[in-house]
Order: structure tokens, then sequence, then C-alpha cells
């Protein structure tokens, strides 16, 4: 890893908690539409209809929100009342107004890096939500600036690296996405660190091993520093220098 | 402007039409609620909702969709049916759908600039659907990248030099908008010039002169050509060596 110069992170579910979000407010959803459909069912079309609007709305709260209101008309057969799409709404601007939880060593990791490398903030999502976000993790000192991607596939992280004006060997991306923060930089010639959360969302789920001589596995962000040293990292824990 | 380096171009009603999709949303919108309420009195419930839910949203037809439903429960006191909210879907998902129509003169003056500046596409709105517009009007080989803005506020503009790695006096925008493109331009030391756009969206408007060293009017974007190389511009449209 001796030319990384720029390292780019992800942001939701790899430096603070998200996801819990938005598992909750698909309960707080099928909750709202039970008297229409199982709450099994509902959840089921409601990830479809996110999926399906994926291309049209992109990723974040604002096309989520969307989502749970165009699944409401299916759900009830447009017989449901205005005080359901109240509830989605509710729902959407309660995960906007979430305070951000810092995932454990990422202040004390992005202390470390700041100076020695490039740090940018590389998330899909919406744009204002994520400065909102950064502005509450109290982070953004530690980041030259955020780079907002609509997507996260391998031409996706070419125009960033292009943009960012780096080479692919001086690029790594750091994130708990395998599908979207590590493949995609693996086949565009970066170098990619996975750091896995808890919960993955059902989309941006593979069912295949990564192996790649720029992929690294690490159980928790602050073991980046010894990889970037040089210094090759055993699961155990152990560093050998 | 013998320094300009990077010159950042707004996009909605400065390369493209825009404006006018929205004036037609609008009216669509007050068609769909006229049982409930005056057109001019919709209008105007939907204008504050979208100016209420600025902060939360920001800029963009997901935001403006979700206040179009928003602005529906207040104006049928939630009394209204679900096919009023699919109507509002359908407003959103037609304005993304919208071809885009390029505005006199872009397509040359971008070809003239590109080689001798960086050029950047800076404006607000959702990433996915500025994307999907740059993609559509066949512009995007002249632009180095997008800089999607959450908000054009001096602030954000000083963000925006500070990443793009240049000086203030190195960095000129273009855009229609006088509030957004212009006077927080001039305020962060960069050079601004104005290409007025026949329809101004109410909360771009201002109502005082801007009278600025680094302030340029020009009646059509192809006349920052001659700005650029140091020949003064006249109003009557001649040139001054």
């Amino acid at each position: 890893m001796k030319d990384i110069r720029v390292i780019a992170f992800d942001a939701d579910d790899t430096l603070w908690v998200n996801e819990p979000y938005f598992r909750e407010a698909e309960e707080r959803f099928c909750e709202l539409v039970k008297d229409y459909m199982p709450q099994e069912e509902a959840n089921q079309e409601l990830f479809k209809t996110e999926i399906n609007n994926l291309p049209l709305y992109g990723y974040g709260v604002k096309g989520f929100t969307l989502s749970m209101i165009e699944a409401i008309m299916n759900i009830t057969d447009n017989k449901g009342s205005l005080h359901l799409v109240e509830g989605a709404l509710a729902i959407g601007r309660e995960i906007l107004g979430k305070p951000v939880v810092l995932l454990e060593n990422v202040e004390e990791t992005l202390k470390s890096l700041n100076g020695d490398y490039r740090l940018v903030m590389a998330t899909k999502g919406d744009l204002l939500d994520q400065e909102r976000k950064l502005l509450k993790s109290g982070l953004a000192k530690h980041f030259h600036h955020i780079e907002i991607m609509s997507n996260k596939n391998k031409e996706d992280f070419q125009k960033l690296i292009n943009h960012l004006d780096c080479a692919p060997h001086e690029f790594l991306m750091v994130g708990n996405s395998l599908k979207s923060d590590i493949l995609p930089v693996l086949h565009a010639g970066g170098t990619a660190v996975h750091v896995p959360y808890h919960i993955t969302w059902e989309h941006e789920k593979i069912d295949h091993l990564v192996e790649h001589d720029n992929f690294h596995h690490v159980d928790t962000i602050k073991d980046i520093l010894p990889l970037l040293k040089g210094q090759s990292y055993l699961k155990n824990g152990s560093y050998k220098g």
C-alpha cells in the first residue's frame, strides 16, 4: 500500500450507524399498513418498489419515502386514507432527524490518517442528508470534501479517481459493502479494504468470495493503520512488521 | 479575466431548459386539486410547502414531489383520495423524463472553451437527475466533472473553490441566477458572468442591482468568449480590443 495518496471512506455503516434506522423504518411502515397486508408481505412490496425506483430516484431517504408512498397505493389498491401517506412522510422525516452514532474507532483512525493522506467521503444517498450527517458527526475536519456518487459501479469509481487527479494504484477505498465499496474499486484498478458491518441491506449482498491481491479485510477500521504502514495483518489481530 | 483557470457552469436554465417544466408541473398540480382549492391559492400553498421543506429535502425533483404530496394533505385537509397522490407522483416522474433542450449557443461556447480551461458543471438538484440530463444533453464530453451543491451560498462556493484546488481569482462562475450563481461567487472572491433566462423561480429573485468589478452581464452565453479574451464588451454587441 506504499503508493496510496487518497483514501475514500464510505459513510453509512462504515463511519456511522445507518442500516438499523432503515430496518426500523421498514418495521414502522409494515405496522402502518398492517390492516391491508401481512407485515412480511408488505415489507417485500416495499423492497420491490424501492428496487424498481432505484434507476429513477437513486439512493437516499427522499427516494425511500417516495417508494413508501407508492407502495401504500399498491398495498391498499388506492383505497387507503391520506393518513397513511402522512405516516410515510413522518417515517422519512424521522430518518432524516436521527442522531449520528459513530462506529467504533472511527474518529481515532481518521485523526491518525489526516495529514498523511487526502481523505474524502465517498457515498451514495442525498447530498444534503450526507452533509448534515457529516456535520453532526464532528468528522468534517478530517475530510477534504464529500463525493456523492449516484451509483458505485466500476465506471463510477473510474470517474471518481480521474476527478481526484490520482492514479488507480494511488487510490484506496474503505467500506462495508463488498458489492459497492470493494468489487468495483478492485475492477477499476484501486485497492479496497472491507470493514464489515453486522447488518447489510438485501440489495447490497453478494453470494461469492472476494479474492484479489489488492483486497484486504479487517475486523475494525483502525486495522487499516498497520496495513497502510506495510505491516502484514494476521487474522488473529497481531501484526508482522 | 486573464487569471481564470476553472469555469463552472450552472446547468438548469443556463445550459438547458428547466424552469418552464416546473411551471408546467405547478399548473398540473393546481388542476389536480382544483376541487379543493382555487388554483392560484393552491399554487401559493405548494410554494410555501416547498420553501418550508428546502432545509429538510434540499433542491430537486424528489423534494418537489414530496412537497406536492404534503401540500395535497393540507389542501384537502387529509380528506382527498390516494388518486391525488398518484397524480403528484406522476407529475414528478414526468419532470424526470422530460427531454433536455439546449439553450442557444451553449454547445459551440463549451466547445470553444474546452482545452483552454477546466470546465465543471456546478448545480443544485438531485445528482442522478443532473447526471441523466448531462448524458441526454450530449455535453458531457466538455466537462471535467459535475459538482452537485446542496446550496449556493458564499461558504458553499468557498468550499467548491478549495475543493477544485484553485484560487478565488482563478474561478469563474456562469449562470442565470443573480442570487445563486453571481452574488455568492463575488462575495467569495471569484468572478461571475450573468446570462439571464426569461423565467426565474420566485425563490431565486433579488430586488437590487448588482455592481462589482468582477461582475459581468452578457445577453447570450457565447459573449463570454470575448470577455475571457480580455476584449471589453459593449452592450450594443460590438467588442473593443
